[in-house]
């Protein structure tokens, strides 16, 4: 009875996160919808990466929305700002961009109602995460409070839940929860600013967080990194 | 000593609720940055109507964001759909987008942060309107308290405030309070479905309550209508 199991937009990234997020909803039950935001950042290689992640999870639609947050600028992912590689520091740092999960949240809102669906899901975690203050599970409740009240299905009764499944995991085990999946996590993108040929550059933050969950779930890093 | 008053973000549909809103809080003595999502509505006749009340209310920057909301569909303004036009009934209406609202103020957040404003505004009001649910009062407290903390000025210790001047006001005492900040109505478009020659269809629901506006503010009306 595939076609009665329950429809979930899945904000898919490219990264591994997202991507284990995702298949941890498609384990669970669900039909994906698969939305991924262009918005002109740097890393458009990660795009690729969520194409390929919406192909192998079997997502129903896959929609690549192009969103061009260079408009308002205020990011190293979106303006020309350099991107850090010194090493996670204690501060939000200056790849944070404005309001991101926000936005994408908003628009998996808006095709989860057209839809017909009442889950959505983010890869966002706040243990192994860059201190991003839309990545924490108050902002998550407090956008599903919000959703209620925003949407003609939340009015007319209906409850939009935002699952979150790696909140509270750090990255060595979202690395081995997606090995236990059965994912191929070469598969996903990280890196804010790609190397020449196309590979991590193992500096920025996002790739060291990558890196160190390989490194403490010992599990075996497919990714190929600079230098 | 202009330059040193507060910028607020101003969402500007085209329509008379948007620009009165924005007016007014340009009267309190904002500097205005001007917001227009080119959601590939039908009616893009509004856009032009917006680019000339961002010129005429002085705004320091006027960013027409394009967002393909066709690709989610749901509402008779994103997707094949006839608009209505028996006349205001007491259902949300087939002309309601799905999460509208709140797409549209995160992205004003976003473009707020980056630029440093803490204000934010928005026409809806929650009295002569179409029942939508992010009209009301109880959404847009909602979007503000997650706004708190969705953003890093929000975990800094600022708060970030939604605007709803009209939130209270008939459709008459919004054309009441544009005709009072001297604003030219007529430059406002409304209509869902525009007639032949670029002229207010006169039946839509947005027509009808534009009409009923000016009839009951005993203002003369600088609308054309079709027919």
């Amino acid at each position: 009875m595939e076609t009665t199991s329950p429809l979930a937009v899945a904000l898919i990234s490219g990264g591994l996160d997202s991507m284990v997020a995702a298949a941890s909803m498609k384990a669970a039950g669900y039909r994906l919808l698969a939305l991924s935001i262009d918005y002109n950042q740097r890393h458009q290689i990660e795009l690729a990466a969520a194409r390929r992640i919406a192909g192998v999870l079997g997502a129903e639609r896959h929609v690549v929305l192009p969103l061009d947050l260079r408009a308002f600028g205020g990011s190293a992912l979106t303006a020309e700002i350099d991107v850090p590689k010194s090493g996670v520091g204690s501060d939000i740092p200056v790849t944070y961009v404005p309001a991101r999960n926000t936005i994408f949240l908003s628009l998996s809102l808006g095709w989860a109602e057209a839809a017909g669906a009442r889950d959505l899901v983010i890869g966002v975690n706040a243990l192994d995460y860059s201190g991003y203050p839309d990545c924490r599970p108050e902002f998550v409740a407090a956008f599903e409070d919000m959703a209620a009240l925003a949407t003609k299905a939340g009015v007319e009764g209906d409850r939009f839940r935002i699952h979150a499944p790696l909140q509270h995991m750090t990255k060595a085990d979202i690395v081995r929860e997606g090995t236990r999946l059965g994912l191929d996590l070469g598969m996903s993108w990280s890196c804010y600013d790609p190397a020449p040929g196309g590979v991590h550059c193992g500096l920025c933050d996002s790739c060291r967080l990558r890196a160190k969950g390989f490194e403490e779930a010992g599990i075996p890093d497919p990714t190929r990194y600079a230098g």
